[in-house]
């Protein structure tokens, strides 16, 4: 068994089925995507990272699209485009508008921008902010 | 004048101070933090920073209790200590309560580990995000 | 000559074929793949990062298989596609089973996560540790 | 309750007691170390990713000084300082000699270099390593 | 109207039309490239993006050439596939040589691989650079 | 010995006192600094790093100036404290000026910025790129 290759449902034993089946009804779609597929190779880290994500990514203090744009803001600044495609995806079926998109990449970038510079310039941190 | 030194209010040009002032007044701060202050060394940069911030930064599609968590988001990703002490302290002056901060580096430090397991197992992208 | 197109054995000069020779010899291989065929541009480029890793992934104290798994840990973490394609082929050539690929993932992802929440958390370093 | 300070044992509740008994059990120490003290904050997020620490980082496939030796190597690629001196002092406990330690810092300044001259060459994937 | 699909000259509006006509004239192009067409879905972020990309990087104490390069060098350690292959273009249309490209990408992987090594080894500050 | 300590020359074998000797006789220095007195906790690896920052640091194609900066614009990239002070230092010995440093920044944040951006809006390579 390649780890190249996806498990699809078909295909796989009952301890994944578990899981996909429980990935279908908490986000009621009608297939995994790709991601959980390849992670099916290892049963384990397929298991705990569900039980993690769906633990965290539920509503509590911030709302789902919060999270979920936040889940984004990451995958852009790390640049992975698959994560960056699903966690899109997620975010606007959340409820993310154009509009939050366009701003929320603003922020995303000037961060990025604004984290350089505070390292180029090597600006020690306020006593304020340490209080 | 040495890049390692905060340029100071009362050691600024009226270029420098115009944007200080501006700052203290947007912010209603009575001093402007150590960013501003060594960013200063290049006024042209210190402008353009400023204003891109303060134009990005306004609540919009998002409110800037939000915008103040991403960009937190962002540094704690990028491992920035002046911005992780800067905008953790300007996310909870907008209204991040602890429980809302937990919650957020739950899903930075989520995002951060499922973006490697994509990259890893090589997950190509789901068609269904593409169209 | 662009350095878009890759430079095959066929064209290349005595300097740059006695490095493709060395690598095939010394990995046994019937043609060096991409990478080098690219750093062919740059002979001098090519001649030196060869001669490091040729001496850097040779078993020591650490096992050739352990090297390439850490090598593959770094890739993914950095999200290098075609370092994470050619590393991973390398680390399963040198003995690295499907098990074994899947528990290095993991830990690639906790230690990604964990970075984090202790940026976050602005976790200061033990006394211990610096002892 | 502040997010800057630890959470010392004797000033914890008894579900935070609960993982750090655990975490003193399975390390056989006398005491946690600070990381474990600040995410007490969110104590669900303190339970879940000792949990996942817990079963990840135990021996398998992996052995667990192979596996506080890639634990390390992704700290240093990212350049977490606490991580770095935690992972270090656990990877020297679980048997890292310092001529093993300076072969892995060979191999993760190695992988660093041509994760990038791959990304700068834009070298694509060999046909080889898709299959 | 999708943030996935470019917006063409023929199908934008008069605000992104001054900011795609300023593109064409300062740079001596006849297209605007992908990157604005996609930015263009946020006004506002196109506006401000290519005015601050038109001040600096404009030549001043540095020459157009050697922003380019560091702009590329940037980008390379990132792995911004896009940006690599934009700045890339434009570095060389700024008078990168083959020969100055192959430095360039030897320094941008040889400092990748010492920020590692200074960060593993934990190598504190000499007294000489902080003065 | 304990990899937490550096080596000074009093305390050096000859495999390092010749690496420590060759370094302050190329630099013009009387002392080498703390990075080289900790790599030499490992002697092969403290030999070919220096013998390849040596030969890569030559003036070239590019001129010693240009390199010191580029490997500062990498190491603010990424953050790595030790790097920001010492290429920082090297590069204005080497003659960057203030103003060069600015601008310098400047560039590096921006870049920073539209790698984010290029990434967020998933903006796909422009034919003419690839050519």
């Amino acid at each position: 068994m390649s780890a190249q290759a996806p498990i699809e449902y078909r295909d796989a034993d009952a301890e994944i089925r578990a899981v996909f089946d429980d990935i279908k009804r908490t986000r009621q779609v009608d297939e995994v995507n790709n991601f959980w597929k390849y992670l099916a190779h290892d049963p384990a880290t397929l298991k705990r990272t569900w039980e993690s994500i769906k633990a965290i990514m539920a509503p509590g203090a911030l709302d789902a699209r919060t999270k979920e744009m936040v889940y984004l803001a990451v995958s852009v600044t790390n640049g992975c485009a698959y994560c960056i495609a699903s966690h899109g995806a997620a975010a606007r079926k959340a409820g993310m508008s154009e509009a939050m998109f366009g701003e929320l990449m603003a922020v995303v970038g000037m961060a990025n921008e604004t984290n350089r510079l505070a390292n180029g310039y090597r600006v020690p941190v306020d006593a304020a902010f340490d209080r």
